[in-house]
């Protein structure tokens, strides 16, 4: 493989295919902060997308936010979107609300067929989230992993499938950030089980590592360990101020990751091969910089790219998808692995016992 | 602090102190490839001791070595060694011998009151540790991890110690090798039990992290969990061709792990804190570059700087201990610790559940 020429043209869209008609007209459900300022904005530039309907439990918040781009044309309350009205004026729907309501949410979608687009974690419990599979089975429906859509995870992926690292060992992942800084109001959703889940770290942010690590090595894992640790206030109610996983894979990978919903804003991503390894640092956050440095025998190159918008491209592969008639991915089958992964980690770190999934 | 004036004469030897007399001479048991190629060039060049006896198991392979140096003036069987011959032209023994060995040698050089600098891990079971603890009691006794006086980890430690990464939340630490292409007669100790200990990988280079992790944040685990896989033929016999493991320390650090015996040759330490981050990349082999990068806030700052002989920073800080009486550091306790440690390793990995220290 060469690697000089497989960074050239480095954000190339390998999954883009011809499309007839379009765009993709999207109803966004859940108007919190990613909706506003980062989803409707990617949209606003994507190719293959434009937003028509904006959904929010609150009916004055959703008209309100119909000024947020000029192609909407709808601001509906949830019950309004229940019931179908506007539903002729949107093909597909984003779901971006607390994550144990995104069930209810992809099923009102899937009853009006049209395509789904569901933030992660897919839902807040395994129970829930294979009845999301189910409730999604007849539409198109991906799992809104925007590392998988990212040009820099694609290319570290096309160099492993290469094998240009040899066989992969061991992966090294971490996301954190300061979440009480950046939420100062401990009622906020992602503290507290009954619309986060089992915790809020693992949930949040440990799924970036878990789910790119399962997509670049295209593994699932065999069994896991997990430590959790809560002290602050605000953790007070979820396990998992801060945590470390580690994960074993079929074909002898471990992969150990830890995140934290409170430490220094940072993240990154090693993937030690027998002949090589590649890393990403900064790895996971949406607007910053982003690394990629390979190393094969005695040759290290880091590569500097152009930072795409992860969201657009997000929509966008979602976008061509739906047009070119071929069903997007990760699909809700691939999501729920990760709920079920993030679970056993739960039980894991409370037993203080590996557990096979 | 002033990050820029901390990382100027980065080299500094903060621990050096006036001395009469000297050169520390040093007999060396053991002469495999680190005491002829590592060990014996370092005190060459360094500034506290000289090298004036050579001991092997192979009387003839000591007498040939002696013209390694010109200041050795003994070639000795272990035997001869053992009796006393040549005891006045050493004031310390430095032992690299296989790890199930070092016990029997340390007894030897404290019998004859000299200085012992025993190499990593101190010995191959817990209880052969302790015994060597017992046996080095009345003398001054090192083990050596020559991370401890390696500057970029001294910077590092300073660093943290000043607080300017907030308090540590998480540490990542890996080591790997491809050691069947280094040592490819499998006869080799290190992949047997016997001389080598419960495994090889943790006990060999695992113990870089480990040992390097602690010395860091001033803090021993008191939980460990861990995985031990081995395929490779090399390593029927020992469990950890490739191993991970997670340590919990008393202040709610996690620290993350990983060390193969037969991957691509790389290692990494970052300390991730509430306030900042201090990353070592590569950080444990002697002979590589090693870098120290220090983000806190939004700046980061990656620090170029002299790389040292790690060998002869080590000795040249053992011999400079001894001169100005004082005890160096660090000393058979804190070695025994790293014993118990990667014990619970291997109990946690092959039980499948935290074991607590």
């Amino acid at each position: 493989m060469d690697l000089e020429a497989h960074l050239r043209d480095f954000t190339r869209r390998d999954w883009e295919q011809p499309v007839d008609g379009g765009p993709v007209r999207v109803a966004m459900v859940g108007l919190g902060w990613w909706t506003r300022e980062r989803a409707v904005p990617a949209v606003i530039a994507s190719d293959y997308c434009e937003t028509t309907t904006l959904v929010s439990r609150s009916k004055e918040k959703a008209t309100e936010a119909t000024d947020l781009a000029d192609t909407v044309e709808h601001g509906l309350s949830v019950e309004e979107f229940e019931a179908g009205h506007a539903a002729d004026a949107y093909d597909a729907v984003y779901v971006c609300t607390p994550n144990a309501t995104h069930l209810e949410h992809v099923e009102t979608a899937a009853e009006q067929g049209k395509a789904v687009l569901c933030e992660k974690p897919m839902e807040a419990t395994v129970e829930r989230a294979r009845e999301l599979v189910d409730a999604a089975s007849d539409v198109p429906a991906m799992v809104a992993y925007r590392m998988q859509t990212e040009p820099a995870v694609r290319r570290a992926k096309e160099l492993i499938e290469a094998g240009l690292i040899g066989d992969p060992v061991h992966v090294h992942g971490h996301m954190s950030q300061r979440f009480p800084q950046m939420f100062t109001d401990y009622d906020h959703w992602r503290y507290h089980p009954e619309l986060a889940g089992r915790g809020t770290t693992i949930t949040d942010i440990g799924v970036y590592p878990l789910n790119t690590i399962r997509f670049l090595i295209e593994s699932d894992p065999v069994s896991v360990q997990g430590v959790t640790i809560s002290n602050h206030e605000a953790f007070s109610e979820v396990p998992d101020e801060h945590t470390s996983f580690t994960m074993r894979f079929p074909e002898d990978v471990v992969a150990t990751c830890t995140a934290s919903q409170n430490a220094y804003h940072s993240s990154h991503l090693k993937v030690t091969g027998t002949e090589g390894e590649v890393t990403m640092e900064p790895a996971f956050f949406d607007r910053q910089p982003r690394g990629l440095t390979v190393s094969v025998g005695e040759t290290t190159v880091d590569h500097d790219f152009e930072r795409v918008n992860q969201m657009r491209e997000e929509f966008d592969y979602f976008g061509n998808c739906l047009l070119s008639e071929r069903d997007p991915y990760p699909d809700a089958a691939h999501g729920l692995v990760d709920v079920e992964v993030m679970d056993a980690i739960y039980d894991a770190a409370a037993a203080g016992e590996a557990v096979s999934l």
